[in-house]
């Protein structure tokens, strides 16, 4: 049986949420809705991200000051209802337009088509740009086309910041979607993960490990025994790179834990991907090592690199003040 | 066999240390001595904490802007030698005195006090202070007395600031001696940790978990079977308010997790220590929930509290910018 440090199952989204806005007093919790937002609204473009929960930080504790307006949780690893991103939108509105960001999930993208309408009715407008970094796969259970994985929270920063800097909804929803078009990300998991409420995982990783697999246990490319983490490193950077090169780019990096894996394995894994960003002349101009999309308590990582140009360089150095990231 | 994500065992402390320098531009690494520094010095009391590894982001993840000056890292579990030290000493020393923050381990106590001596031969002035707020145990397998854990991390951010002013090396150890008198900790495990290079953990939890066990395995209070969270909150909460009673009092409040237990479930366990807090009356000014001390891949956390008056609040609210804390 796994343990998890919980109460009632049903009753895990509400209490974690609850435990957000405890530490931290500039959030506050719609718990009809289970929407973290900003207790002081600010008078610009508003962001939100929805999608399912066993993510954190990811989205609700990237709601804050430099990063989203407000954050919308689902049930473990389900969409948000449509009422439920209504919500999230109307919070997040202050009159400038609103920029929904999602992860490429199917569930996601048709409940926001509903929230969107709901909302243009009340003549809030609306747009949205959609997430889809990971290389592994070109279609998964959940997506048509590729899923929406730790690549996200680049696109949560710079968005952020471009709407903290007073850029119109059209100027935000732009560079939002040149993070997308930059950014690239690959996963690799050492264990499956358990819902709450289950008494085990609900598939094996077995003695090895995972190449690709996705953040809700979706397949990945390929099954496979356990690897040196600089082994993992070629993997996932080479996969990385036969999609996007950035051979003598600058770019921003992050290393994301996957929930279950230590700060300790995780520099270690930062360190290998250092010399292979050395070896092709890659520049990183901000890595970010830690845990910021994870998979309830999976082990492993995913890497991402995002292509960085003066524009996406000024917006990811802009300060940002969340529970999960502040820079 | 535990999977873990490195490569040899024997280099996992260079190369988890040249990982965090990777990704923080501010610090540097003594590679022989395996001291993480601050690249720009100031003039000021410098500030070292030393210890051994397998404790991320603790210590090397707490140098910069507002904490330390210098870590020094031991292998997993074990203490720096008194060279080491030395040379993190060295690292720290701008001129203004060194306060060595330890934690009450045997081990490491000795290796600094011939540590003081080489620096004073060498002309430093250097003093220290010892944390000592685990409740669970009067005395441990490595420690005459209360162990040193998670608490360490506020006595780090209220010194670091406190040097961060300008205070003489005398009033830093004060506040940093106030900031121990008025803080306790107690921890819950539900699972053992793995030593790199060793096929499996040297110990077990089995089905249940062990109330007040150290960041290194050393035996606890009791083993006993799985709690819920609020269950789990009300023993640790107990045994600290048995010890030091914070009704009343205006507190900061670390909820610490261990390493393999995601945000989700610390979260959830932090509304549990709230509604304790609002039944005591206690006022959190300041509450932070994430991985500070771990103990390698072990699941479970710690709760700390510690008493706060006008002095601490305004050190502990004064920004700091490291790894594993940005205020």
């Amino acid at each position: 049986m796994t343990k998890l440090l919980m109460n009632e199952p049903q009753n895990i989204i509400n209490e974690m949420l609850e435990g957000m806005i405890f530490s931290n007093p500039e959030i506050s919790l719609d718990i009809d809705e289970r929407v973290i937002f900003r207790t002081q609204k600010e008078n610009k473009v508003g962001l939100v991200s929805a999608g399912g929960s066993g993510h954190e930080p990811a989205h609700a504790g990237f709601v804050g000051e430099g990063m989203l307006d407000a954050a919308v949780a689902g049930n473990v690893f389900s969409s948000p209802s449509p009422m439920q991103m209504l919500s999230g939108i109307r919070h997040a509105n202050s009159g400038k337009g609103v920029l929904m960001i999602l992860k490429n999930y199917s569930g996601d993208l048709m409940n926001f088509r509903l929230a969107k309408q709901m909302a243009e009715a009340e003549g809030i407008v609306v747009d949205s740009v959609i997430v889809k970094d990971d290389v592994a796969v070109p279609d998964s259970t959940y997506s048509t086309g590729r899923r929406g994985i730790a690549g996200t929270i680049l696109v949560h920063k710079i968005a952020g910041a471009a709407a903290k800097k007073g850029y119109s909804l059209e100027k935000v929803k732009e560079v939002a979607q040149k993070t997308i078009d930059s950014v690239r990300s690959m996963g690799m998991s050492m264990s499956a993960c358990t819902i709450p409420g289950l008494e085990n995982p609900g598939f094996s990783v077995g003695e090895g490990i995972e190449i690709g697999m996705g953040i809700h246990g979706e397949p990945g490319v390929e099954k496979t025994s356990l690897k040196t983490s600089s082994e993992i490193a070629k993997i996932l950077f080479g996969r990385i790179m036969d999609d996007y090169d950035y051979s003598g780019k600058e770019v921003a990096v992050l290393v994301n834990g996957l929930g279950a894996t230590p700060l300790m394995e995780l520099y270690v894994f930062a360190n290998d991907i250092s010399r292979l960003l050395d070896e092709s002349e890659i520049k990183p101009t901000l890595v970010l090592v830690g845990n910021y999309m994870t998979s309830l308590n999976m082990a492993g990582c995913s890497l991402s690199i995002l292509e960085v140009d003066d524009e996406l360089r000024e917006l990811l150095k802009t300060p940002c003040k969340t529970l999960g990231l502040n820079l």
